[in-house]
């Protein structure tokens, strides 16, 4: 089972080559350029260092959001492309679950978080038992304030472009203060931002339990909330349809 | 501080640029092919990636081992030749450092295993205090049994191509067999083997408690025993001779 993977929901970029669950290539980029530049480049890059071409691969793996609009629908978009050009099957990944997968296996939380602008983080939470990764939450946009409160005193490790400013915030919202937040750490550098080798993973996991992916026109992003322009949209409508619109504990997936 | 790292002292080989502590551009393949082939164009690429020129960083790291000697020297001499054209210091990084700093803070120990051949494992033991990584053992290369004997009943955390290989051996190894087996987890797929982010965590670290690295000519491998030919040579005058020479309990650095 060879999976293309590919990541461009939020500032970092990648593309990855996991086969029979080894990772075999990957490329990684943190550079500030836009995703449509270089996402199939380094797919491209990415496929050739694994000696293979797209045909050679058994399915694309994406990752489908939360996460920057614009990032999310360059991933969504290429996947599809390329999954329906060469009649694969895709795997839609959670952006979330893919940076908890980068995370070893660890007593206590595992909290991915991504800023998602206007106060909120994108984040869900996931604890390990043994080295089966277990999801505690569905994906969400929440306030700092209320991420505070569910991780109460359990040891967590923060990951995503997110988490230092999850960590800045966190342990002044938390009773003890100071002392408190010394139960939350940042992922280290080298594994801080999305990878596509966290996509590839969430793929391989869901074929081990007999998931075939999807037809490419069957693929959907995962925005959680209205974009600015809907927003904006809706706003000269009625302020207050908004709030039903998208509420924050309760996932609006938009279509494209 | 931009630092340029490489890594190939083991089966995978990468090339990384580290800015400020902010990775921001990683190649990794774990392809098969020698890596005398592949790291000087990966090292291109992350430069490229990462939109600045050999001149444009301020050092080289590199894995200089434990690891696979052929591999070692590759890295070793590609960074000498790069640092030494460029006038610019290197760092010199223990293969085993960069695969722990690969690991987020947790609980435990957290175990870097190459596989040295043999019966015996390069490794050396790390836990975190906070978000600080603590070496708790030099570099060396010892058996299996001595590994599960030290493990105690600490939950671990196994990462580098060893990583499978001891986790199949050390439960058997220790009192309860395969129920104590369940303090030793893998690190997951996305980050199993060496990546030269660890490389570049592990000069950034350094740099950050003052290390100002060292000069081309200064960088020496770190072997932990004689190669192949040398324990052939030794073995033709004593066998003897061999044990003293490079004690498994005692790293022994030999120079190129």
């Amino acid at each position: 089972m060879k999976i293309l993977a590919l990541e461009s929901s939020a500032l970092s970029a990648g593309a990855a080559v996991l086969t029979d669950g080894v990772l075999v290539s990957e490329q990684f980029v943190n550079n500030g350029l836009t995703h449509s530049a270089t996402l199939a480049a380094l797919a491209d890059k990415a496929l050739a260092d694994a000696g293979t071409e797209l045909d050679g691969v058994d399915a694309i793996a994406v990752s489908a959001g939360p996460g920057s609009f614009t990032g999310v629908r360059i991933g969504v978009s290429l996947a599809k492309g390329l999954a329906f050009g060469a009649g694969k099957p895709v795997y839609g990944a959670s952006s979330l679950e893919a940076l908890a997968r980068l995370v070893c296996p660890r007593p206590g939380l595992v909290c991915p978080v991504m800023d998602a602008r206007r106060g909120e983080f994108y984040n869900a939470l996931f604890s390990y038992e043994g080295d089966r990764l277990l999801r505690l939450t569905p994906d969400r946009a929440i306030p700092a304030v209320q991420l505070a409160r569910e991780l109460g005193e359990e040891q967590t490790v923060l990951i995503g472009d997110g988490a230092a400013k999850a960590a800045e915030l966190i342990p002044d919202l938390t009773d003890g203060g100071s002392e408190s937040g010394r139960r939350i750490f940042c992922a280290p550098a080298s594994v801080r931002f999305a990878r596509a080798s966290g996509v590839a993973l969430c793929a391989w996991e869901s074929f081990l339990e007999g998931d075939m992916g999807v037809p490419a026109d069957a693929l959907r992003p995962s925005y959680l909330r209205l974009s600015q322009a809907e927003r904006e949209r809706a706003g000269k409508g009625s302020q207050n349809s908004l709030q039903s619109a998208a509420p924050d504990d309760a996932p609006h997936e938009s279509e494209e």
